[in-house]
């Protein structure tokens, strides 16, 4: 560590503080502290400490925010951490053509806050205030990729520093190329394992005219799920569908005072765009959601309630995690063909139910993809293993039925088992291109594709 | 072969027309036939001949339509070219999920065809009419790409054949998906480098309630461009925005009989929506286009007239080959930044101008993109050496720009030199990917990445 501080010009820790918050993020696993933390300042930081790294044989685990729920950042077998934090300047903003060049450790609201007065915003809004960096290694997304698309169709490009220590760029600035292999969609949602990403080009979008949004409360679930489906069919731009079923709503009544509403399957949604497209979306889905049963469309007519509105629906977690204070909880990430959705969604609601383990449901249900969170009692012997046992059959009810284990959290080590279970054969193939890029195992080994 | 024969359902050719006729696309490169064409009728086919020439040392090259522009089917080591065309089914729609799976030897326009009465539609649409495979393994576009996206951005999921003949399945069904590697996307853009797509899952997009067209002309080609960026940043939904040159103007004026416009820069547009929304963003385009500069935004109001007004856009590239008969032509495939467009399309003209070679312009122009037909005569002894001279200036300007020197036509063998250029170090990686999955380099050798 001592040879490394002279090469890099980060701050190197090795103090237990500073490795313990590096070993772990947001998820239920055990912390798993690196050896040390190298807090890089820019490429070459990186660059120096992968090379200083694969010399030595010692993993390197890339750091964001720390946000992660599946295990992404855990040390598994000790290694360098990289905190990538420090990386947080805007390097470009072009307003013309709609995009900018950003260092990996910038969060997804400090890049809106810089953005403010140019009349453009990034629109991805992951649960956590996290690094886009890390929003792009584990593939993440939010409440509008239905309209604005996920950090795969976001990202134009990216620098990347490989396992030898090089830095590369890949993609580049156009909207669309079709010059060799795909570099860029490879490294997002590689999770670190086969390189670290350290500065992205990302899309910006215009903010829109006007902005509109409302709510609407099905007595049905499968109701507001059949309206959704039609919204989707009739190619309506909507560019927020969210789902709070019964419980959700239950919760989030109680926790963010929404004392008009009734517990019941409710969508929230919102509409971008001109004055009159707005007013025209309006109108339209008001038709579908009555027509499938839906009650009135409760538009929120200032941008106070508007406001009210969606920090409600970012605040449903901790209104669910308020239902059983003390208790742990595991939030599953099952994405499926929007036509299984409402099946998938009235099963795994009749086995919480049956698991007596208090629950609650959001989803983005534009995309097919919803999260339900387990709670448990820590301090019951079989609480954890009754949750997990429950997780795992809606990731696998989710692979049955054409869809995936995991819409916007990634692997990490959460879902490795799944992972064979969803995509089979082709695993090998992803092995492949591992031991190609990685031949000894250094970048997050454990993370992602498991070695044998 | 005989052997072969024994063990595929679809039929082996080893005559000379069939060998000739597999041994070139569209492009201009020289035709190398393969020593022998598989008329594949299925994936076990597929990767019965794959594991055949895998163990007797033998290349692969797939052929789809055979409408590839940069030498992608040239089989230039010899070898068994598999052709797709037969395995043309259409296995499943969904108009719930908006998706569908399909053979790779099925075409876009027979696809349209399949779902004609179903509500939906596949919006891709390159000048060809390719197979679904080929437009994946070329990551290709068309005019409708600033609404619908590329190849890469509505494949949902692959059947590929591997290089050692296993059958393995990407992606899914779901919208988007955090689980493992991005292999769909790695395949996409490859040109069966990396093994051989035999099944594709795709979106589709419900029929807009309205769709309306219309042109507008400029006196200045900058015009026409700041107009588009204005329209972009405004975050307009425009389906189509083409522009076409004063040369390629004149042409089509002659050629599809346009006679009341002007030979001028003008603008092609298309607007999908209902009729509010149509009509909407028909007033704030014809604002932006007069505010701009541009002419009356002419409206094409019946269908008709629409029809008229996209097929003179899809003959373009004949009425400008309609210039110069007997000539052959280079297309280029430039694509940049928006905001260099006008500048690397003036450049583009100017030398072209003083090269003295007849040439027209299209541009896909919302994306950045635009093709100059370059044309020269054969019998010219420095003709094409000019107009290939001319080509390449073309490219390496975009690159230098920040752009792709090819948007949607794909590297094959006629741009390799230029993706050394444009992707740098990087293409070190993409090699070890190639090395890795297809040690042998059997699968379309030469083509995409360069092996030393």
């Amino acid at each position: 560590m001592d040879e490394l501080r002279g090469h890099v010009r980060g701050r190197v820790a090795t103090d237990a503080a500073t490795r313990d918050a590096h070993g772990r993020g947001e998820g239920l696993h055990e912390t798993m502290a690196p050896d040390a933390v190298v807090f890089g300042e820019d490429s070459d930081d990186i660059a120096t400490t992968i090379k200083f790294c694969a010399k030595a044989g010692v993993p390197v685990i890339p750091f964001g925010a720390g946000t992660s729920l599946e295990g992404q950042v855990q040390a598994l077998r000790g290694g360098v951490c990289l905190d990538l934090s420090a990386m947080d300047r805007v390097l470009e903003v072009s307003v013309d053509d709609l995009d900018c060049r950003v260092e990996a450790g910038l969060t997804r609201e400090a890049l809106n806050a810089h953005l403010r007065d140019m009349g453009v915003f990034f629109p991805l809004d992951p649960g956590a205030n996290a690094t886009l960096g890390g929003m792009a290694a584990t593939r993440a997304s939010g409440t509008n990729a239905v309209r604005y698309g996920t950090m795969r169709d976001i990202v134009l490009g990216l620098t990347v520093v490989t396992p030898s220590g090089e830095i590369i760029r890949t993609g580049g600035r156009t909207r669309k190329s079709s010059a060799g292999y795909d570099l860029t969609r490879l490294y997002i949602g590689s999770e670190g394992t086969l390189g670290v990403i350290t500065e992205l080009q990302l899309k910006l979008f215009g903010i829109p005219e006007q902005i509109s949004a409302g709510l609407c409360q099905f007595i049905s679930l499968e109701d507001a799920v059949n309206a959704v489906i039609v919204i989707l069919q009739m190619g309506i731009d909507v560019a927020r569908v969210e789902l709070l079923d019964d419980r959700q709503m239950r919760a989030c009544i109680a926790y963010s005072r929404l004392a008009p509403l009734q517990p019941i399957p409710t969508l929230f949604l919102e509409f971008h765009g001109s004055p009159a497209i707005v007013a025209d979306t309006t109108t339209h889905v008001r038709g579908i959601l009555k027509a499938n049963g839906g009650g009135a469309l409760q538009l929120a007519h200032t941008e106070e309630d508007r406001n009210k509105l969606w920090k409600a629906r970012h605040d449903a977690y901790w209104a669910a995690r308020a239902i059983a204070p003390g208790f742990d909880g595991i939030a599953t990430d099952a994405c499926v063909p929007i036509s299984k959705l409402a099946h998938c969604i009235r099963e795994a609601k009749a086995e919480a139910s049956a698991s007596g383990l208090p629950h609650a449901l959001v989803g983005h249900v534009g995309d097919g993809n919803f999260h339900m969170l387990i709670l448990f009692d820590p301090k019951s012997a079989d609480g954890r293993g009754r949750a997990e046992a429950l997780a795992l059959n809606i990731a696998r009810r989710s692979i049955r039925h054409g869809g995936t284990c995991t819409g916007e959290h990634g692997i990490g080590l959460g879902k490795l088992e799944m992972l064979y279970e969803e995509h089979g054969e082709s695993i090998e193939v992803m092995r492949q291109i591992k031991l190609a890029l990685d031949p000894n195992n250094l970048m997050n080994p454990g993370k992602t594709i498991p070695l044998p």
